[in-house]
This record gives C-alpha cells, structure tokens and sequence, in this order.
C-alpha cells in the first residue's frame, strides 16, 4: 500500500487509513465537504470547544470499528480483509448525506428527505465512480450483507457511530461525565448466533455506557439554550424562504440558492447528479453567510432574528411536562404585541416544541448479553440492577421559547 | 455579583467570569465575533481537530490570568482587585483585532495595519460605550501602568496569551508533545523589582516551554502543508481583489466586498467607527462562503485556485536553506506552462516565500530567572544547561510552493 | 509563611500546603507513615495500578476542601483563614486512626475498636503536642463546631474524602467510567440554613456522582478477586494469632507482635501513649513481611494460606442471593476433605460472608438540593429522574470462597 | 487460547496477555514477586504517586512490544507469531534479576553482580521448567537471534524497556512533561538492514524523546532528595551487614538475613538453585520490614539512620561540578563531631558521591534515521537541530550528603 496516512486525534491518539481505498474516499470531494459541517451545529453557542466536524467523527468511526473488528478476530472470528476494509468504508461514509446544521436545516429546506437516504444515494454514486469497490460496503450499511453483525456495527444500539459520537461530543463538549470508555466496551463485544452482542462480565460496561448516553442528551442535546438557537435558526429559514417564495432577492450562494428556491424529493436525488453535485456544495459557511448578509436586510423579521442569533441574543425558553395551554402562550403573545410586533410575526418569536431523549434511538434493535452459559439475553432481563430499565425510558418535554427582549418598531 | 458564570473547557476544565466587567465584555458583539474566527487559520488541513476559535482562547488566557494573579498574591504580592479585573480584561480584549485568517487576509487586504492597532482601537471604543471602566485595563495592554509586570502578563515571552495558546493548540491538533505545563509554569512565576520573573528551580520548566514551543512550529505553525495551504489563501484573495479593481463582480458579503475593494489605513480605522463595524463583521464563514461562490467564477486562475483549496488540492511545498534560485523554479516555470498556463498566472501558481520560527517572538523582552540569592540573571545565563541557547536560536526557512497537478486549458 | 510547598499529584496536577500547621502536620511521624499503607489493601492483586496511599489520599482531599472552600467564598459566604486551614487540617488527619489493611486486620486484631476513635485519640495528642493549634479542626472533626456545613464536608454523602477518594481509586484502579468530575460537583455546592447543599443545576452531577460511586463498589472495592484475597488475609491473621495464643513463636516485627498477642480496647489507646506509638508503627510492611515469614513456617495451614497469598493462587469465590445453604456447603467441605485437610482446619479453606454496597454509606444524611425558589429538598425528591432511587438502593450479596486447588499432605 | 486476560493500566487504557505460555510466565512466582518491587524505589518521598511496580512496567513493556510489532507488520514486514510472542516474553522477563531498591540493595549486597546477569540465570531456570519454550525468547534478550532488530527492541536507546518507563515513569510522579508520546514514537519505526531505525519524519518526535529523558534524569531519577535517601538506605544496609559480620543478631526475614551475611557472587547463582528461590523471595517488604525493625536497635548509629529515614528526617545534599574537596568537607566533619558523632562515626552521616545522567545509557548502539533516499544516518546527523547535540551530551554532578541535624549522645 503506498497511501498509508495517519491523521492526529486528540480523541484517540492516532487513527490510521489502512488501505488504498479507504485513502480514496477520504480524499474524495463528497468526504472533504464534511470538514466544513460541525458535528454538533449551534451547540458551541453552549459550549465553546465544540467544533468538532462529521469530518472528524467519521474518521473516529472507523477507527472504531477497525479497533472492534480486530478484538473479533482476537477471539478468534474469522474476518476477512476484504469484510474489514468494507466495514470501515461503510462508517466512514454514513453520514455523507447530512447537510449542515442537519435537523433544522432539514426540516425546513428538505421535509421527508431522510438524510441516510441522501447517504445512500451518494455511496452508489461514489460506487459507481470507482468501479464496485463499494459494493459490499453497501450491501453492510443496507442491512443485506450476509453476516448480519456488520450491520449491527453500522447502525444498532451499540454501533461505532453512537460510540465515536458520545466519546468525541463528551470530549469536545468539555462534559467528561458523558465519557463511555470505548475501549473498554470494544473489548466487551462478541459474536453470537450471528449478532453482535456483549460478554456478561461486560454489564456494567453497558449501563455506564447508557448513563453516560441519557447524560450527554439532557447535558448537551437537549440543552435547553441549545433548542433556543435551533428554533431561531429554524425560524430564519423559513422566513427567508418564505420571501424567497414572495420574489424577494437574498444573498445566497448560488447552490443555497437553489435549496431556498425549490421543494426537492428524494426522486430529484436519485435523477439527478446535479443536484448531488448541488448539495454536496452546501455547509456550515453557507448557512452563517448568509444569516451575516440578510442581518442587514430590509425585512425587519428576518435581520432581527439573523442579528440576534449572530450576536448571541437567544430567545427566552422553558420546559414544561405537558403541552403548554393557552394560559402560558397568551400573557407572552400580549408582550410581544406590546414590543412592537404585528400579529403575523408573531409565529416567528414565539415559538413552541417537543422533544424526547429518544431522538437517535432504536429501540427495535435491543442490546443482547451472552451469559456464561452461552443463552442471550436482552440487557434488561440480564441485570438485576434496577437502573438499567430507568436509563432506557424515554423522556419527552414541551418547550416554548419567545423573543424576550425584541423589539421591533419599538 | 449576578452574572457569574462557568464556561465548559476541555483544556482547564472549566473557566470562570469572575465579574460583571468581564461578563458584560464577553456578551458584546466585538467578542462574540471571535466565535466565528479559528484560532489556527487552514490549521485544520492537516490536524482535523484544530478548530479552537479565537473566542475559546481568549477566555482561556483570561482564565491563566485570573490562575498566575492569584498565584502571586499566595507568594505576597498585594494585588488588588481592579488590577485582577483589568489584567483580565486587557488579556480577554487582546485578540479583538485580529482578522480571519490573521496573516494572510492582513498581508492582502490591510497592508501595514498590524492587528494590535485595530485591538487598541477597538478596545478604546468599547471604553468609551462602557464610560471608562476599561481604563486600566487598556493601560495595562499599552504598557503605560504604572506596574509594568501587568505589561509583561499580557505581552512578553512568557504572557498568558502565549500560555494558553500553546496549550490549547497542542491539545486540538492533538500533538502533545507540545503540552507545556501551564500549571507548573504559573506556580514558578514571581515578581521582583517590579519585572515578572521566574524563580530558580523553574529553570527546567523553562527549558521544557521552550522546546515545547521549537516543536510546535516546526509540527504546527510552519508545518509545510499548511504554508501551502496559505499560499494559496493568499493567492485567491490577491487575484480577487485585482479582479474587483477591475471591475468584475464578485460574489461576497458587503462587509467583505468592502474591504476587498479599497486600500484601508489605521487612519481610517481611527477615523471611522462605521469602519470598525465592517471590520467587526467580517469572520471566518465570509472567506469560506467567497471561496465557493468564486469557485464556480469564470476566471479560471480564481476558480481553479479556489476549486482545489476546498478540495484539499493543496500545491507541492519544499523547503530550502537558501533563497532558490533560477535553476530550481525554471524548470517548474516550464512544468506550469506545459500544463497550460500562461505568463501573466505563473504567479499565482509558482509561489516563493520565506519563514521564521521567530515569527511570533519578540527577544527584546528576555526571560528572567531569580536566583537564590535575589539576584536576576537571563534564562540563558541562569542555565548551565547548553540547550536553552539552542532552543532560542531563530530558524530561517526557504520555500516554494507550485501547483503540480493544476491544468487549465488543458 | 515560609513551609509553603507544592507536591506533585498525577491526579489534580498540584496540591499545595498552604500554612504552616498543615506543614507541621505532614511532616509529623504520625501522617508520614501513612506513606506505608496503601488506601486500597490487598487490590493491586486485580488492579495492579492501585497502589496509592492513605498519605496522597489525605493530601488530596485537602487539596479538594481548600478548592471547595474557595469555591463557597466565591459565592460570597464568609470562611475565615483560620476556619479554611482548620477544615483542612481536619480532613488531612482524618484517616490517621486506619492500620494497614484497614478492614481486615481491624476485625481480626482489634475487634470492636473503630478506625475513627483512633483518629480522635491521636489528633488529641497531635494537639497536645501542638499546643492547642488543632483545637477547631477537632471541632469540626467531631461535629461540634458552630458552623454544621464544616463537618459536613469532612464526613457525609458529600464529603471530601469521598470525592477524592472515588477520583483517586478510579484513576489508580484504570477504571476511569468510575471519574466523579471533582471539579464540577465542587462547583456545583452551595450552603443553605447552614448545611451543605447542591444547586438545582447540579442534579445531574450528583447522578453521575452515585452512579460512579455504585460501579465502584461493583467493579473496585467488592470485585470477586478482591474479597477472595481478603479471606485469605483474614484467616492467615487469625491462624497466626491462634497459633501464638498457643506459645508459638512468630517471626513479626515487635509492634506487630505485640498486636498478635494481645486484645487491646479503645481505652487502651486512650490511657496509653506508649500503645499509640506501637499502633503508629504498624504498616502494610509488617503484614506483608509475616506473611512472607510465614510461608516459611512448620504450620501447614499458616504456611499453605501465605504462600497462596503471595503467589496470588487466591481461593475461588461465589456470589450468592441468599446466604448459601448446606447442599452448597457441603459437597466443596467433602472436596476439600479429600484434598487431605483435617475436619479441624476446613474454617480456614472454606468461608463464607456477605457484602453490601453499603458498608462507607450513611444514609442518615441524604445529600440536599436547593432549588431555584429557596427550598431545600432530598435529592430523590428534587429529581424528576427515576434513577437516583436505583442508585442508592442498598443491594447485599452472600458470597463462598474456597481453597479449590489447596492440598496439604495429599 | 483459553487464557487470553485483559489487564487494566492507568497508563495505556488495558494490557492484553496474548498467549498461553505470556499468561504462564505471568502466573509464574518469579513474576509475581515483581508486584512487591517499586519500580523507582524511594522515589515515593519526593512524588507521592511513584508507587508504581516492576510488575506493572514489565506487562507495559510487553504491550509496547506488541503495539510496535503489530506496527511494523503494518508496513509489510514479515513476523512471525513465534516471534510475536518470543520478543513479548524476553520484555515482560527483562528485570526478573532485580532485587528491591535495586541500585543500593545490589552495589552493599551483591558488589559486581548485574541484575541482567541474574535475570538471564532466571530466564534459564524458568526454560527448563517450561520445557524450552524459552528458547528463542532467550536468544532475543542475549542477542544472539538472527535477525538483531529483536534485540534492539528488547535493550537499545530506543527499547520498548526505556519507552514503557520512561511514560509510567512521568505517569505516575505527575511530571507530565517527561511525556514522551509512546505512541507516535512506535508508529515511526521503521526495520532497514536488519535494524530498528526511526523514519525521517519522525526526527522531531525523537528530539522529543531525547528532551523528556533528558528531563526525567534532573526531575526524578537524579533528584536530590531521592539522591540523599539512598545514600541513607545505603548506609543503613552498610551498617546493618557490618553488625552482623560481628555477630549481632539483626530482625530480618530469612531470606533477606541470609544476604545479610553472605557475599554471593554470580556464579553461586548459576550453581544453586536454592540461592535463586532466596533471591526470589526479596522483596520491598524486606527492606522496609527490617529498618523498622532496626529503628529500635541499640546500635545507634544503625538505629538513628533507620528512624531518620521512615520519619523523612533526610539528610542535606549539595551538588558540585568537581568532587568536593577537604574545605567543604572539613567543617562538615567537625560540624558531626560537635553533634557528638565519634570519628568512627562519621563515614556514616557524612557521604560523597558522583553522578551522571548516562546512567542508564549505552551510546555504543546510536539511534539510526532512515533517509527518503534509504540511507541511514545516526539521529545527530540526520538532525540540522543544534538541540540533538546539547540533549545526547552527559553531565556529571558531584554531591555531598550529611546528618545536618542528626544528634546521637547529644
């Protein structure tokens, strides 16, 4: 091999490219553009250390999983090197298909666009670019490859990408507490009956793995500043495309242009390259480009919302267990009037949402514990410690956040 | 005091804003801008994890400062607390007029305006929007208080700026070998005949700052990627601007295109605070969003240049001990044509340049050692070890810089 | 002061003593020959990294009360000079009343003498000998000091001897998911009604706490291995002091015979300095240099249990639900039978106990959480979380440990 | 395999025993008894955390040699899992032969007996219980093995021995700075005509390496302190074994006592197997079990030495760049004299001694770079860094060490 490189993490040390193709993809224009999309969005409005890109956690991903599949062959698996080498292409590609500041962004520009569909149709290009290399690397990430623990390392509850996510986010974020001991929880894992599962003295590994998961969301995820700025930069968006719609002329690049401009599908995707090629050119300096531009634009809505954000003015939020009922909405709909607002802007100020602690789970696909006497076990029945049924219960809040301090015409 | 607050650091864990002062300066536009510019430029090219923002920086030598200060008063030095206040503040201001991508937008784009005349212009502004309470404080950055030692924490061979930042880029780029001890070195610092000194059995730990430091420029700051890297920023930003000069329209924020279509002096900063507010909004995303607009510009010479930098495309670098000469570029001169460039772009494509491991020093402001018997003597001199000397010995490099692989026209 | 100094700690970087009573007090034979007695026993036979003493533990919970301490003036409550360095000399003698292998030899050698009496009988006597310097600390050590929240960081769900000592143990032992996040939970303490409390925003810091204080129990101090090398200890120290009651001699260092050969009570202690000084001579040499004479020794059964000791053949061991029962019993007593023991050593190679997570906890006083509004609540009921409830859950195990592989004449 | 265990190490996360016959040499006594050998002997009363063992150094050993094997397979070159497994074994042996304290024990007990001379009479006896599977792991530590990059790895200036301490080393006194970074060293390495050489990149990380031994040797392994306690425990056993050349009856453990009294050259080790278990069963305990013992001793010089050292009433040093001369030393002596030591005395509390940083070096075997071209230069050739030159260079240091407070009959 003449591509060896190795890439300095402060994560892990060192993460090495072991082979010709996995060099490749690295360099390849669709993986470069991950450098320009932070992994975590908005969140260093919160905690300034995280800048981390989806370049970065992709890159951890496959060291991940080559740290994981060789601990497999240690226990004597049988994994071939053609099977390796997919694994890592397959995690190091699988979030080709996020765009920056992905929910939101998403939501607005993109609804019913699943971002591992996106993924899925850039690996096939990227297939077809080079030839078939990518083909088991695709059958992996779809689920249809054969030995299905692959998969499972992919995408599943204790997959590398949630691994390298929770270590890197914990790390970056400065909340040490979230740290999972990734080490430690790779040498836990075993093959059983075709399924990736964990060896029993490895349950306490677990539950401090979903302790550590439970505490970055309502540390970091779901930190409620964090939902503030998201809803403001939802809200820009929409506006903004609300007056692109209206003819209004915004500073744009040319490809954020497009996205602002048009309704695509998943079907555009698939036929169209182009518009590949157009999404491909769309980051995190484009969002924050723009937002800087239309700060000064004539449209009070919008620059006062670009403004705020940019200046890290955020809006006022709160939890609540239940929906909140008009008696909390009225009396902040009444101050926004009295700031200066007219009832049709008021949507964009006074805003209201849910969220849940369940946003990356799966739970269809529970975590098995092979016990001394070779039986499987969910994780659940394995341990008798209480606390692994509180950890994985699903939480859901209601929010309502509102420009406190706004004022327009005022 | 009601604004206390604790900010999330991987490096120290966690940093404080000790005062309503502080917090009110970390709340202003002026420094929430430094969110958006990276500390290390291009850096991220070659060590993925180097995104720390000027913003994370300068809270971080704000926080050494507070830890040295402290120190101090522990060894009887009376400090008192609008000092303590106004060391912090001088050091959290002390990057404010820096630029992004500092050196290289500042040689195109702001010819013989150096970043610390912005810094006091600005800092002067901010004192008069806060009616003075940053007197002290801007005293303390100029070097006209009364204890020069202030002076020296902010600005000298072993200030806090210089503390934290080789502390904190070892940590993001992951090269710890580069780690320097701030804790230890902070623990070694005193005060004598009103000079900031080291005491005699810090010596070692001197010596280990200096390596420290030899190691990353040579790994980091001068590593040869990210000079070509820069390069090429330069280059893009040089032809851009030449394009504008003749009228050709380019896509960029207006505070950028500002800038790119005049020739400022520090006169006009001083002069015109609508100027400073340009300056205030130009970060990091505005060259990034330019950079893709542009690539798509029909000017080749602007749109491959841009094109490859976002690609990682980067020029071939080597260096030389000696300023090259003919016979070494005339051959690339050749190569280039060959690959279809004209005359008039060779030199966008063939670049020289020289650099210096001094580049950030300043040896007028020597390290003092205080020895046992309270005498001071230069670090060099305190020393009987021979490597201080050759630690502090300035390096000077010649390199050149070409597109190999570029072909226009081809 | 003029006895300042700074002592290394690869835990938190530096602990400095910062008067010169705490110096006084390190230097003093009484602390120094904590030096010789290792926090956590017989573990290093699991974890081979834990070999940490009483002496950097006491250190270092100084070092977390000084850091908390200044935390609490920082929020602006009033802790005089003299009470900060009383706080500290308390916690830095806090454990001085431990012997080597703390527990084990304690129920062997001096039943029903608790290692915290010890404590006060000789911080009494360091006072004695220092003039009445230490007259608050013991104040405060004994819970009569005015000011309640001063023993309560000594000695109480949230004290600072158990921060460090969780942090210590999880960093010696490797088993970082056990990490407590020292830093923030002192951060995150206040003082209300004159208790020590926690903000309501440290809710979750204080989960993360129980939760690595739980998977230290389970990973650390009640391992399998650790409680089988235990027995081991304890029966070898009951054999040994059997075996002198019957005029046999002993090779033992001459403090540690007269422990063997007589049952001292804490009054003993109290009217005799002369039996303090043999107490403060007693280390884990001692023990280990017995065991190593004793494997040497005519008495098989002593000699057989040493030799397994050293050698780390440690006794296999079984959890059990409920206390096991005869049909578990009896088949191993026929085993060990057959392997040539006497009816009349089988106590020795067959032992059962039970072990609870509770053993350092007193519930007695549950950690308090000040809520936004003033009020003072449990943490279980502060929390909406239902893991806390799990987490403090007293869980108790019956465990049997046997000598599967001793032969003694076979 | 059936044995395979997983070991946790504060310093590299986990260490894995590899193989049945590694497993067999861990559980063997020879290696056990390294638990209770301090790896930096009395450096614990200077950094409190230095507590760290030869048994934990040898398995850290051995997990740099599989890392850097695994490493050099990576770039293609050919090694076999005999091999593997071989070069594991002769590191995880290489300090079998030292006894506690080693330097001191070793130049009073055994004068002119090498602890490599010992540990390859070890290594023998352990063959022939293991039926020769030592055999090519025997080769390797002798040199003697064909292919000499082997022994390079096992015993050079850049051995997995001298990596593995030198980290643990830093580790664990908390000197951070003596870092070496293990890992980027190991990832450098490079085998060319048959010898372990460092690729050109890597010429930097090497003067790192350089820099942080260099530092170890000032900070920890020639510190005064350390220096002045083991010129006490030297004495102390100088005393001790002149005593009982007398015929005084000392309290020791057999084995220990048995040294005491003879003067045992290699070859009665090569010949007496009886001797090897006697040496085998010398430990720290030992040691320390007998200065306790000897602090009451009615010798008082012996009985002064040994309670000044558990107190840590140790004796002053001063370093000289020549050896001392009679005007220093003269009203030292008298000083003693006045302290009411006799002239017979006085050899003991009055100590001059030489120093040198090479110690542990052996510069005949240079540090070889491998050239891009492909040739080899030593590291100070193929470095235009001045620093290389002043790192490699020794320094020889002279001290005198005596009772400044030691009063006997006074």
């Amino acid at each position: 091999m003449n591509k060896r490189k190795i890439i300095n993490d402060p994560v892990y040390g060192f993460i090495t490219i072991s082979s010709d193709l996995l060099f490749d993809l690295v360099e390849h224009p669709y993986f470069q553009r991950l450098r320009r999309i932070k992994q975590l969005g908005l969140a260093d409005l919160v905690y300034p250390g995280a800048l981390h890109t989806r370049f970065h956690h992709a890159l951890g991903a496959m060291h991940l999983m080559s740290q994981a599949l060789r601990a497999l062959q240690e226990r004597d698996h049988l994994i071939w090197e053609p099977e390796l080498e997919a694994a890592q292409a397959a995690i190091l590609l699988h979030d080709l298909g996020h765009g920056p500041f992905s929910h939101v962004l998403e939501s607005v520009l993109l609804p019913g666009v699943e971002h591992e569909s996106i993924t899925l149709v850039m690996m096939k290009e990227l297939n077809r670019q080079m030839d078939g290399r990518l083909d088991i690397a695709i059958q992996m990430f779809e689920g249809v490859y054969p030995r299905k623990f692959f998969h499972q390392m992919i995408s599943s509850q204790l997959d590398m990408d949630r691994m390298d996510y929770l270590n890197r986010d914990s790390f970056y974020t400065g909340v040490i507490e979230g740290s999972i001991g990734a080490d430690r929880l790779i040498k836990m894992l075993d093959i059983s009956q075709d399924q990736l599962v964990v060896e029993e003295k490895g349950i306490l590994s677990i539950e401090n793995f979903l302790h550590a998961r439970r505490l970055m969301y309502w540390q970091v995820y779901l930190h409620k500043t964090l939902l503030s700025a998201q809803a403001m930069l939802t809200e820009i968006l929409r506006r903004a495309r609300e007056l692109s719609a209206q003819g209004e002329n915004l500073f744009a690049t040319p490809d954020f242009s497009r996205f602002l401009h048009n309704n695509f599908t998943l079907a555009d995707f698939e036929e169209n390259v182009d518009l590949l090629e157009s999404f491909n050119n769309l980051d995190d300096n484009d969002v924050w480009a723009s937002v800087k531009g239309w700060a000064k634009h004539h449209d009070e809505v919008l620059s006062t919302l670009c403004k705020s954000l940019l200046d890290r003015h955020l809006f006022k939020i709160s939890f609540f267990k239940e929906m909140p009922e008009e008696e909390i909405l009225k009396p902040l709909r009444e101050k926004l009037l009295s700031q200066g607002l007219k009832e049709s802007e008021l949507s964009y100020f006074l805003i209201t949402g849910e969220t849940t602690n369940s946003a990356y789970e799966k739970e269809q696909d529970p975590i098995k514990v092979k016990m001394k006497n070779g039986t499987l076990l969910d994780i659940a029945a394995a341990s008798d410690i209480p606390t692994i049924e509180a950890l994985t219960k699903i939480v859901r809040k209601y929010y309502v956040c509102w420009g406190k301090n706004v004022s327009l015409r005022g």
